[in-house]
């Protein structure tokens, strides 16, 4: 895919709270009803700034509820008196306040957002105990008892490599091939929470939510690595978990190859 | 205040996001206009469980937007069957979910949340830096800057003891004295948020938050140690500076003699 002639190309880092989103994907029903996105108030707002309507590209799509800390889409800009850093303020003062750019940047017209990124990395946070604070009860699943992060660290070193992920893939899940490389996968502390973490070359519809409550839940009847691993290689979703719910993800960073992420050299 | 025969005195922790709260205290406009509150939102469920009305008292106010960790309040009980820890899980099915039980305890039927409370802390949490994320906007006040924390600590330091805090209360301010007793003031980073955590035996309305505003206010041009206490000792409000945002603020603890925090001895 090449850039258009003139036009830059902007990769923006978007922050949002999925809380009150119907999803990043845009939505039409017959041209006219319309459900809130994330991508759609993006789209509104840079069509604000440009005059006529823009189309933008996501890393990926996130679900209805999930929330982003760094999600990465690029568009094509034709106006030429805006440097890459000025849709920083001009968005964030046009945006709603549950969505936030956290950087913007010029990068080679080759980039698309979609098709370019090496790899996705994902949060899922959980906060153990009795009680939570309620302002944390949107950005968190709450389970009442303490895992054993040993346990779960343990089943979870089987997600490494190149892996046929059927077992923790959704009904609708349309992807041709349901391989993925599966590049890091664990648990750890972090400020009081139960963070799970895990990045690879991409997901299946629902894939991260499932392998958390598939964890949670063998964790919990006491099950062995080698439980998971029969799961996993069984293919069947119905041998998996419960869903985790979506309050808890997070898409916390998407990857680019660096020569993409250089804006392109001026010719004179 | 005695408690009345047979009934239990149940002390709550509460934690409530402030958000969508028109504050913590019940209101009603010639008998039938309501606003939503946290007093009131708790009320209604007391009285569900109950089957009557029930009577709260909170520690104390919070403004509209303003958040908690862990507001006390009290209230008595008349039924027998349940014991203070049954009202955590029942108080938490019917609550909305931006109120949570964090705690619930039978305290001595002598202590009432409001008259008795030693002191009381306020966090306010702020993030520096170039933007935040969508997530945190609801509960960090977002400055761009990066301010000097010794000179804050060193302003604050000021805050200690017996003072008359005029110049810091709001103009609607009733109380009769604007004298209070201050036990810690200090500014501090804690996950990559600065925090101010204020400490006194009573706050004046919209104090933490006119302290806030000015000090952050007089580090940004500058000013000196002598310059706070200049504004301090003027009991003028129009010296100090801009009252901060409400959504940085949370209550954050209530402290009672221990003795009060008893249950009552069963007698036989």
């Amino acid at each position: 895919m090449e850039a258009p002639q003139n036009q830059k190309n902007i990769l923006l880092t978007l922050s949002y709270d999925g809380t009150n989103f119907c999803g990043w994907q845009k939505q039409t029903r017959e041209g006219t009803e319309t459900f809130r996105t994330v991508q759609g108030e993006l789209e509104k707002a840079l069509a604000k700034i440009h005059k006529h309507p823009i189309e933008t590209n996501g890393s990926g799509r996130t679900d209805s509820g999930v929330h982003a800390a760094r999600q990465a889409v690029n568009f094509f800009s034709d106006i030429k008196s805006m440097t890459a850093s000025n849709f920083l303020p001009a968005l964030n003062s046009i945006l709603p306040r549950d969505i936030r750019v956290m950087e913007a940047a010029e990068v080679s017209p080759l980039l698309h957002a979609r098709f370019n990124a090496l790899s996705r990395t994902y949060r899922y946070k959980i906060k153990c105990g009795k009680t939570i604070f309620a302002h944390e009860q949107p950005y968190t699943w709450h389970i009442r008892r303490y895992p054993d992060i040993c346990s779960l660290n343990e089943m979870a070193s089987c997600l490494s490599g190149e892996l046929d992920c059927t077992a923790f893939s959704a009904a609708g899940d349309q992807s041709l091939s349901k391989s993925r490389y599966i590049k890091k996968a664990v648990f750890f502390i972090e400020n009081d929470y139960l963070i799970f973490e895990i990045r690879a070359n991409a997901f299946l519809w629902k894939m991260v939510r499932s392998i958390v409550g598939t964890l949670l839940h063998l964790e919990e009847i006491g099950a062995s690595k080698k439980d998971f691993k029969d799961i996993l290689e069984s293919r069947v979703r119905e041998k998996a978990g419960p869903t985790a719910p979506p309050h808890g993800l997070f898409l916390w960073a998407i990857e680019y190859p660096k020569d993409l992420l250089k804006p392109p050299q001026k010719t004179f």
